[in-house]
């Protein structure tokens, strides 16, 4: 059987955070005539993580705090014009073409000669169908999961279903805390390509020395991988 | 091996419909100072349709269409408390415990004995799963696919994915469109049980003598298997 080479897909095969950030910034505009920046970000990151265990991940769930969060800023004082603003940036972060990483479409392809290639990413369903069909990747991966949480249980989950074993079992992705410990508890590999913004969410604090590779970009991948 | 049964899930294992027939009702309500029932009915309606493709199905994407709506049936006058009602309508259908139709946990336990069970469902992915959880049947289960779209091509992804041929492959369910006519149109078999509200979306023309077997309720389901 051939080892199997996953992907985390925002931010590890396209971007995406930046995405979120324009968004958050066109958002902030709209409500600085009420409170400062720092405020508004604050405020709107409790509104997504208290309603996380009620939206899940993803731009609709986003797009709802967004709105929650400018009715509570406002007192609900903000007009429906500015609340149409809010639906309308939502909608624009859906339709937004799906920018590949540098790199990837020819890494994938190289590496597709030599590993199943996977792609396991966490969010809404639909979202991330689309993603995958408008980035062009789709076609190099042989399995997609799609998660709504990626810990140790969901990948023993997926190793499990495909009849893995941990040893021949690789993720990659941007996220110390999604893709790279909870695959690293199971005793499979990961490497770390980390994307130049972070959602704080997915912050956690990184080991002074890393047990796991940090490689710059994808297109380090392939000479990481011969070197094992 | 043995025989798969597979169940939809919204209307079919649980309550589901009922839900959103509620709470459109509350969003009529909250429309009705600016316009009659059923022109709010049919615009929402149209929303809905219209966002399918960037939003596609399930309760987070009806509520942005109900916001949406809102909007633009008051011309954006509908006020902050007004849209925050909105929003609410849709956190409360989120957080609605999940109702189980009655027999379905006795019939499963029942069928499991002889079948290997699966459900396959449309919608939110984090939704689903959380109503899965939530109704207290998901042990009953072997396979649970959750889909973005119900057709031929996604049945057919379905039965090669598991190694299911047609003839050991029967879908339940109360929606025609969805659960029935692409599984026999794949030659495999389909049993229709009603739920009595359909969505608009939907309903399709019934045909007048049906060529697949339609019962009243799941509990006349292990008589109908045992008859083949």
């Amino acid at each position: 059987m051939r080892p199997t080479l996953a992907f985390d897909a925002d931010d590890t095969l396209w971007h995406n955070e930046t995405h979120y950030a324009e968004t958050q910034e066109a958002f902030r505009a709209l409500l600085r005539p009420f409170h400062d920046d720092a405020w508004i970000d604050a405020r709107l990151h409790d509104t997504e993580m208290r309603n996380l265990g009620s939206y899940g991940y993803g731009i609709k769930g986003f797009t709802l705090s967004m709105i929650e969060t400018a009715l509570e800023l406002t007192e609900n004082r903000l007009d429906g014009a500015g609340l149409r603003q809010v639906l309308d940036l939502g909608k624009a972060m859906l339709d937004k073409p799906v920018e590949a990483l540098p790199g990837t479409d020819e890494v994938l392809a190289e590496l597709a000669r030599t590993y199943d290639l996977m792609v396991i990413t966490k969010g809404d369903l639909f979202d991330q169908e689309t993603k995958l069909a408008k980035s062009g990747l789709g076609n190099h991966f042989s399995k997609v999961e799609i998660v709504s949480e990626k810990d140790e249980a969901t990948y023993a989950a997926i190793l499990q279903r495909h009849g893995l074993r941990p040893a021949d079992f690789t993720m990659v992705g941007n996220s110390v805390k999604s893709d790279i410990l909870p695959v690293l508890a199971l005793g499979a590999q990961a490497v770390h390509i980390p994307y130049h913004l972070t959602w704080a969410h997915e912050v956690v604090a990184s080991p002074v020395e890393s047990p796991y590779p940090v490689l710059d970009s994808i297109r380090d991948l392939p000479a990481l991988l011969a070197s094992w």
